[in-house]
């Protein structure tokens, strides 16, 4: 099961894996696929410490490393003499404790440290510093998760060779991505976990593919073989999965979250500004609703200016919740696609990949039946 | 190219066509795909001479007729002593004499016995009668597209011998129409032209196979051969189409919808409560965007009560957006999936057929090449 991507990028199946753990990454490094870890989460240092470990597992296996890079952020956040939790409003806040009250959560600080860290790191600044510690590691990768890949870098990728994907919710995204120096595409549907645009990866793939002239990976609706290989089928030369990885043995996801994710259906994903100011598909919780549909909310902030809020009221949720507390559990949501309907049991990473390279090659058998003419059922 | 379901419904190509225009079901049938007339804008006795114009074309070969069965509508629509029309407030009738107004829409009525009608039709007693006189003529397929069909119209189809279709957007809604009696289901994804849920098709489709025992077309984001092969892989026995006809020659689409139609984007389109009073997915235009944000919009009705206020106003704009008033033409809309994006050329509807075929045959051959091991590119 090999495409043209698979010869460039070293790996044996063309199957890309973005998780913020990095066991989840070294696994599917490690089984012919490619890890991608998400960088977002931690600081220049840990993700060295990250980095290094992933280095020590994979034995020069390729791997890669995503950062999150929007093209547009409240000027606030470029502003470093600023702290961003400064410049959140009062009634936000407020709102925030009033949630805190109403669903009983309690402890802690509703903002942290973390918190601001994460809303500095998705600015072009704080983008860049993850960059070249990521640069300073073997990586194959680099993705570029909101908004074109700023010039800088591009430019250190180009030095240390080392190629630049980003992910496209629509075909002008693409196109100007290219422009600005991407060497990969990933469309990424509606249907996806995280930040999402509005338009569904089948109508989406097929039309990045005839609009540019590097490869695109599909992203969006991904999680077992039959969808990898309708993806390819729309002329993907690969597949980028996120979701599936949450409910793997080596995920770090809290239990909790775990718990609700593999009991959610397809229908239980909202695409909200409440988490991070834009709009992602997370589930569905008490949190995404209050924020969304509540009279009293005042509506989530811009990008960065909701992450610090959002992230240090969702640490002290989840900490509450595995404590037990049940209005905790009730706010509790994690950015996940549609493809969460799909999954119901926990398997190591290794063994998705092993899964889904066999249900691959079980669909293109019977695809191959159907136009030799033969008569085959949906599992013929 | 055949699947079990070519060989059940004596057709060349698992492909269904639903139009609500007669040339393009006969064009379908005659290319070896399966037309489908959709009966909702038709009285019976038109619907009866459509049938009858349909059955002189296709010598035999098999069609099918689809109907709007709501699980669900306003209790007025119920009560054949009202008229529709008398059920919409004031208040409702006022914000299209105001669009009317702010658009410089000119001439003729705002609701019309037309309008009546069809609100009357997306009944299940109003249904009926299509029902009727659909199996009163040699059709291979009826089709219902909201709610699980009524018992009384499975039992008459059973008589006739005529299988039962229905379409649905969650496993949950597939399962209680096969328990209604459905002999075929298509699971519709979001990204669909008209009624739809939230689902994407690629996550929706390889659900639903595993759900039901009866076999399943996939709808939604199928315009191109790329795609049907999508749907196949996932599990689908065969796509069912909808927007790609829009522009087709034989369409009758109206020129300025045709125009907006070959312009619009995949982005262009919005899920909206506007038209029928429940979502359904329609090009974008200042009719949904008044309807669903304009500050002073007393919001959508309830289907059916809806349809006769957007019907008989959205007639009415379009005849004077043929007359050239740039303000009908803003308003204009009509049913469309997001893949009105790749919607950019007038083609006879059987040249759309032959296309597909020929599009899915090579991405099958594509993907031949790759599970046997060679490189090949998205388009090798």
């Amino acid at each position: 099961m090999r495409t043209a991507i698979c010869d460039r990028f070293g790996i044996d199946l063309p199957l890309f894996a973005f998780s913020h753990c990095r066991d989840v990454v070294a696994a599917v490094t490690n089984a012919g696929g490619f890890g991608v870890l998400g960088a977002v989460a931690y600081s220049p240092e840990q993700l060295d410490a990250e980095l290094t470990w992933i280095d020590g597992q994979v034995g020069g296996r390729p791997y890669g490393v995503d950062v999150l890079v929007p093209g547009r952020t409240d000027a606030s956040a470029a502003d470093r003499g600023v702290r961003l939790l400064d410049a959140v409003p009062e009634r936000h806040r407020d709102f925030v404790a009033h949630l805190f009250a109403k669903y009983g959560v309690g402890g802690g600080e509703a903002v942290s440290a973390f918190a601001e860290g994460v809303g500095r790191r998705v600015t072009p600044e704080g983008a860049a510093g993850l960059v070249d510690v990521a640069l300073e590691h073997p990586i194959g990768l680099i993705a570029s998760a909101l908004g074109p890949p700023p010039p800088e870098m591009v430019s250190r990728a180009r030095q240390a060779g080392v190629p630049v994907a980003a992910l496209v919710g629509t075909v002008e995204h693409a196109r100007r991505q290219v422009a600005a120096g991407a060497d990969l595409i990933v469309a990424q549907g509606s249907e996806a976990g995280g930040h999402t645009g509005e338009i569904s990866t089948m109508v989406l793939v097929p039309q990045v593919v005839d609009a540019v002239d590097v490869p695109v990976l599909a992203a969006g609706g991904i999680a077992d073989g039959r969808q990898a290989a309708a993806a390819l089928a729309l002329g993907a030369e690969g597949v980028w999965c996120g979701s599936v990885w949450l409910t793997t043995q080596e995920a770090e996801t809290p239990p909790v979250v775990k718990e609700k994710l593999l009991a959610a259906g397809s229908a239980d994903t909202v695409r909200s500004r409440s988490r991070t100011g834009k709009p992602a598909r997370q589930l569905r919780s008490a949190w995404t609703e209050e924020w969304d549909n509540a009279p009293e909310s005042p509506g989530p902030l811009p990008m960065p200016l909701q992450m610090p809020l959002s992230e240090g009221a969702l640490a002290r949720i989840g900490r509450a919740a595995e404590r037990g507390d049940p209005g905790a559990r009730e706010l509790a949501t994690y950015f996940v696609g549609q493809v969460v309907g799909q999954l119901d049991q926990v398997k190591p990473a290794r063994q998705v990949v092993y899964d889904m390279a066999g249900q691959l090659a079980a669909a293109v058998e019977r695809l191959q039946a159907v136009t030799s003419g033969a008569s085959g059922g949906p599992h013929g």
